[in-house]
């Protein structure tokens, strides 16, 4: 008999722990007992687990007892305060904020990538942030293939990014103005519908903003390379669901358009949609619910000999965050050496 | 007393044409007489001139005798057909479509870069594409100060670039959308409402669009500089109007993100709005009927040791299109010199 485990997931009621629920359901993930955890704001909320109401729990520094691994996407504060607490519980963390991914303790993962790296965990295990893990499981077979010293991209990403709030929020300021009354802003600094804001998370002193630096260094810390060189810049657009990137890439030996495609079709985690001449690119429209990253526009970079450019698209709450997450949870299981926390702050 | 001149507008319905008409206006361009012509389609309507409704007179072989001048934008089949019968008639053409760009015959032009050019006209100038031209303005002077010698682009640009056509194309998509209908399709291949499609023009064989190939070889006719090297990615989004740009740059030499905006605020035609730490940087919602071109994000390039990134947006029926070319007009008009067609087929 297949072993089963106590699973708790932490910020259940968002964007991404309803999706969180449903990849754990989808892929047939092997639960014992399911606790479905959230700040005091939505306590006493059910939420569906595949016709099971299941009501959730404040959580609090006792939650995690009795559990075998948590799904943390309650953002960086939650995470701060109850990942240690989870995994020296003996619960361990998956998390899906900012908060411990560059931890040297913390290992980053995409299964697709660095599964080697979950060895190393204490207790906690960090989820890329979105944007970074598309763009890496579609740059892994060329970088494995040639090797890649520059990347150069640019993002295209809704606003569910955001949570269900960013997606409110363009529905509303959309509905206002195509109805003739003002677009109420709340959630972004300006107003997103019928716009383009570059500024995604807040700004540092360099001129990027955080986002940006995390494509930088996650970048780094998971293809594990302190050589690569990354720019970014990251932009919010009026879409719901699914981002979008404009990818550069200086490789270390030359590799035709050809090649990559060839290689890219064979490679787990990707779609390649490269018809151009039949209108088939990747485009967020088709990326909903799908857990693989598509690929196209693959052509020669015109202005670098070793270079190539392409189009990547994925959905932002499966491959960027819920699946990501649900897949390490199948790595951890799948291995009973993993299955253990010695976390110490 | 200053002279004035006989002027023509073909296309003069469209969204470029109405700016153009608007911008001819509000610069007191001085008009002796204003036709305004126009396909057999938009025959008998009227267009407002500042109160004087003129009635738009459709566009055959003899439109152009006793013209002065004339601006075109309606589309490239009508300026094949029609810019060498106004040129031969006497009329110098300003052409906004892509028909003339690369002919060795005639200018591109963009009056804070490249005036010069302007003296080898035969009666045919051509007004650079609307991502060249807010681009180019962008990066003159740094061009000037430590030369360039590597752009990459990728593009977020609005449905105005389709005309209104476009913009009517996304109110209605998004209206179904939002109240629970289903999007028609008619002027992109595929939904752009709360959608981005990496395409804009037609695919080449290279694996890029004409739009792209447009960035890479308009830049190097109207840099004069066949060392430049170029990629672009071109990507529609919906938004209404406002073309906004994620542009990196190697330069020859080191420049520091302070001096590069130093120059560019000195520098004409340019708004330099770069205050992430308060939220001010350039966006699509700001930059409308702002014949300026808005720079900000202004910072190094963490991937190349010469580079710099920044943010360019502009209003792509303005400066991109309609402004240019009456900038164009008023080139020609400063010198009597100008004032003469030589065109040969």
């Amino acid at each position: 008999m297949t072993k089963k485990y106590n699973v708790g997931v932490l910020g259940a009621t968002g964007a991404v722990g309803q999706q969180i629920l449903t990849c754990l359901g989808e892929r047939i993930f092997p639960i014992d007992s399911l606790k479905v955890l959230a700040s005091e704001r939505s306590v006493g909320k059910t939420v569906d687990f595949y016709g099971d109401l299941l009501k959730v729990e404040k959580v609090g520094p006792d939650s995690f007892n009795g559990l075998d691994l948590a799904i943390f996407s309650a953002g960086s504060e939650a995470s701060s305060e109850y990942a240690p607490i989870a995994a020296k519980a003996g619960c361990i963390v998956i998390d899906n904020s900012s908060k411990w991914r560059m931890d040297s303790r913390v290992p980053l993962i995409i299964p697709e990538i660095n599964p080697g790296a979950m060895k190393k965990h204490k207790g906690i295990i960090a989820n890329p942030n979105c944007s970074t893990i598309q763009m890496l499981v579609a740059l892994k077979p060329i970088y494995d293939a040639v090797g890649i010293k520059r990347i150069v991209v640019s993002t295209y990403q809704s606003v569910s990014g955001s949570g269900y709030k960013g997606v409110k929020e363009l529905a509303n300021q959309s509905t206002s103005l195509l109805t003739g009354q003002e677009a109420k802003i709340s959630v972004y600094p300006h107003r997103i519908a019928f716009n383009c804001l570059p500024h995604i998370d807040s700004f540092l002193d360099n001129g990027y903003t955080k986002e940006e630096m995390k494509m930088v260094n996650e970048t780094i810390k998971i293809f594990d390379d302190k050589n690569i060189k990354v720019t970014a810049t990251c932009v919010r657009i009026p879409l719901f669901y699914g981002h979008s990137e404009a990818v550069w890439i200086e490789t270390g030996r030359h590799i035709s358009p050809e090649a990559a495609r060839e290689l890219l079709n064979r490679a787990p985690g990707i779609v390649v949609i490269d018809d151009p001449e039949i209108n088939r690119y990747p485009m967020a429209s088709d990326c909903i619910n799908l857990d693989e990253v598509m690929v196209g526009r693959i052509r020669a970079d015109l202005s670098c000999e070793n270079g190539l450019a392409m189009w990547v698209v994925a959905d932002n709450i499966r491959k960027g965050a819920a699946t990501n997450a649900v897949q390490i949870a199948e790595l951890l299981i799948k291995d009973s050496k993993l299955m253990k926390t010695d976390w110490s702050d």
